[in-house]
């Protein structure tokens, strides 16, 4: 076994109690015609009948206890796959209330280091019809986008097949759903290799271009040490009519998306007395386009993004957003690509960010929240003839960045899920109230 | 808020990921006549409307991240009920086997130490018109003898009664249920807090004491590294048949109770090609009465005692173990009080344990695993017209003792309770099934 390159390494070093560095995905699906009352527990044993494992998914930390010195890999010889893949149950009435609460309780636990860094949780119990499947990955192992892809893996545009492979299975084939579009996390993945120190540098650089911005990200609620308690919110909305809205306004979707996010932040935090009287910043991932890309193809990094917060009008709050998310670009365009993209690393290097305890208290946020929008697959999906009803990314809060947002789309839905810490992010659930209500402001707005 | 005693301390110094230091509860009820579909979902929201705890279970660590200097206990001014008491649910067929699966994924993760250190499940969907509650304590705030206690404190003989006063309730009234009959808990914990100094000299003597025993602990698979999933078994059998056996062969409940275990490891470490060739030494926690005792009253200590894992014949072994628990007290008689009491706060010092890792490679066990029985309620107890069917101690395994069996009494029922690490004891419920072979075995045999 190689030793464990930084870029993984950091993210052990880098966790604690209060900040489980794992991401996760919950998917929904439709209960196949014909199944029976037992139809999850029966799939749950059938997944188990198998030990055919994933090599990323067979390997664990040969040192769990941790040290200082170089991480390495090993094989987990005596792979426990009841442990990893397991069945649960939600309490009455079933409704995705208490399918939000169980992937709540289940996000903020640490996973074990004496196995391979992930689980599988099948939820049945599901009113309508409906069952769950909640998976967990270290982010040493993958980060959000790259685990998101790998649950698509046994998906299919065909509902007559049927074949219980799942995600965490051997098979080395494409992913017969539709590729992600963007690399995001495979490029920010490789940049992070370049270790604690660049991202140091990077922080650097980071703060000298800042300082330049227009506007800066006051401080807020959203930006204080968080503890180890998740809570976490999903809801889709159709994306044609978050299209319409941006077609309407000459805004992007990934514009409309940041201005609906905007409009519930700024109810919620109203409704908490916690507004800031600046408006709040966001960092948005995006694919950059630099004027001398010699190498061809996309750019990827990172953007700040005003989210206008201190604006009641939600066409007054997209104009600005949009106006933000085009003037940031050009602040990139002058930088190298190295520079774009070690700025697009500091997000997922939890050592530059101030894990210590301590460093959020003395420095303020360079931004209130991370917006991340990861395209998905366009066409509805199948699970061994189970429709997938929708699927949500589960994110990664920080020490000084307890909530964070990240959207996909599936099937013609743009799909919203929210991470944030337990105890400093309360009543989360409204947040997606106000997002919904944030569309159809907007879309009387336009 | 006053400094935090090293008794206290200490349990949160020593705790890892490995070594998750809580204690805990299973209790079983029968849902009252008339209770409908609801009935636990309504006990869950009647239970979650009340901020009357216990001031013990208000208080967390005032500075939750740790530090190698003293600690403090502070009041949490945002107690979040909903964050301590839970509803689960089984998935089908809600048997036994998947309440235990449950309990040991429940007891497997470390509670939050940025709030105080408990947390209580109410599970429903357990079939045969019964629902069950998981209480898990940090050894911090209780020992198991005072968590089991805490339980009782709100069931009552009465089963007209209607109150759903929790057992974390903050009325300093005393339990209503019989008293347990022993102080082993609160005896064993004002010793501990003579500290991890006085421990490591017990350990010394405790080296030189069992150095004069007729018999030395072997190696087996229970003493090694342990990690942090856990698996929990449980079951109660008849206290009659126990005792019959007893009378029968001149031998009293605990001694039977110890061949009933023997017995079941001696099966267990057979199928697993593992029992060692010389007997496995059981540490048992036992009221101790000394020769000299000036204060009056029970000394209360620690014996060692053979299991007779290498004899064949059941009969043969209880009649070892009978020789062993009476032996092992004539083997204190000379001590001082002090000394006793030292010996028996070792396996409650996990600083003296050596939980630093790599300490169980290089030292031989002094004992392979630790038997507790603590003397329960005898009358039928009821919790809001809620017979309680059974209550079962969930208990720690420590560095180098993976598995832990602590029995309780209950209405005529000897309750056992098996907490073994995941990995290291693998098929715990396996010792279920001999237990019972064990007993129908000894009343054939005496």
């Amino acid at each position: 076994m190689p030793l464990m390159p930084v870029t993984e390494s950091m993210f052990l070093l880098g966790e604690s109690r209060e900040h489980p560095l794992h991401v996760g995905g919950l998917q929904l699906f439709e209960l196949p015609d014909g199944a029976g009352p037992d139809y999850v527990g029966e799939l749950h044993r059938a997944l188990l009948d198998t030990d055919d494992i994933h090599p990323l998914l067979r390997r664990r930390p040969r040192d769990p206890v941790g040290s200082l010195g170089q991480w390495m890999w090993t094989d987990d010889d005596r792979l426990d796959l009841e442990y990893h893949v397991r069945l649960s149950a939600l309490p009455t009435p079933g409704r995705v209330r208490e399918l939000l609460e169980l992937v709540s309780r289940l996000h903020g636990s640490l996973l074990d280091r004496h196995r391979p860094l992930w689980e599988a949780h099948l939820v049945e119990g599901l009113r309508d019809n409906r069952f769950a499947l909640y998976t967990k990955v270290h982010h040493a192992l993958l980060d959000g986008v790259s685990a998101l892809r790998l649950l698509q893996r046994s998906l299919t545009t065909d509902p007559t097949v049927r074949d219980t492979r799942p995600p965490w299975a051997a098979r080395e084939d494409e992913p017969r759903g539709p590729r992600s579009r963007t690399g995001v996390g495979a490029v920010l993945r490789d940049i992070a290799g370049l270790g604690p120190a660049l991202a140091k540098y990077a922080n650097e650089v980071f703060r000298a271009q800042t300082a330049t911005l227009p506007f800066a990200a006051p401080r807020s609620i959203l930006n204080v040490p968080i503890t180890g308690a998740r809570r976490f919110a999903a809801q889709g909305w159709p994306l044609a009519r978050v299209r319409a809205v941006g077609d309407a306004a000459g805004a992007t979707v990934n514009d409309v998306m940041l201005a609906m996010c905007a409009g519930a932040l700024r109810r919620y935090l109203l409704e908490l007395d916690a507004l800031p009287e600046k408006p709040l910043v966001a960092a948005v991932p995006m694919s950059l386009r630099t004027g001398d890309d010699s190498a061809g193809g996309n750019a990827l990094g990172m953007i700040l993004c005003t989210l206008a917060t201190d604006r009641p009008d939600p066409a007054d709050r997209l104009a600005a957003i949009t106006e933000s998310t085009r003037s940031d670009k050009d602040v990139y365009r002058g930088m190298s690509q190295l520079q774009v993209t070690a700025l697009s690393a500091i997000p997922f290097a939890p050592l530059a960010l101030g894990l210590l305890p301590g460093a959020v208290r003395l420095t303020p946020p360079g931004f209130n929240l991370m917006i991340s929008n990861v395209p998905g697959p366009t066409e509805p999906l199948y699970w061994n003839g189970a429709r997938m009803l929708g699927v949500y990314p589960v994110s990664i809060p920080y020490e000084g960045q307890a909530l964070n947002i990240t959207v996909t789309s599936y099937n013609g839905s743009l799909e919203f899920g929210l991470t944030g810490c337990r105890r400093t992010v309360p009543h989360l659930q409204r947040l997606l109230t106000h997002l919904d209500t944030e569309l159809a402001d907007l879309e009387r707005a336009i």
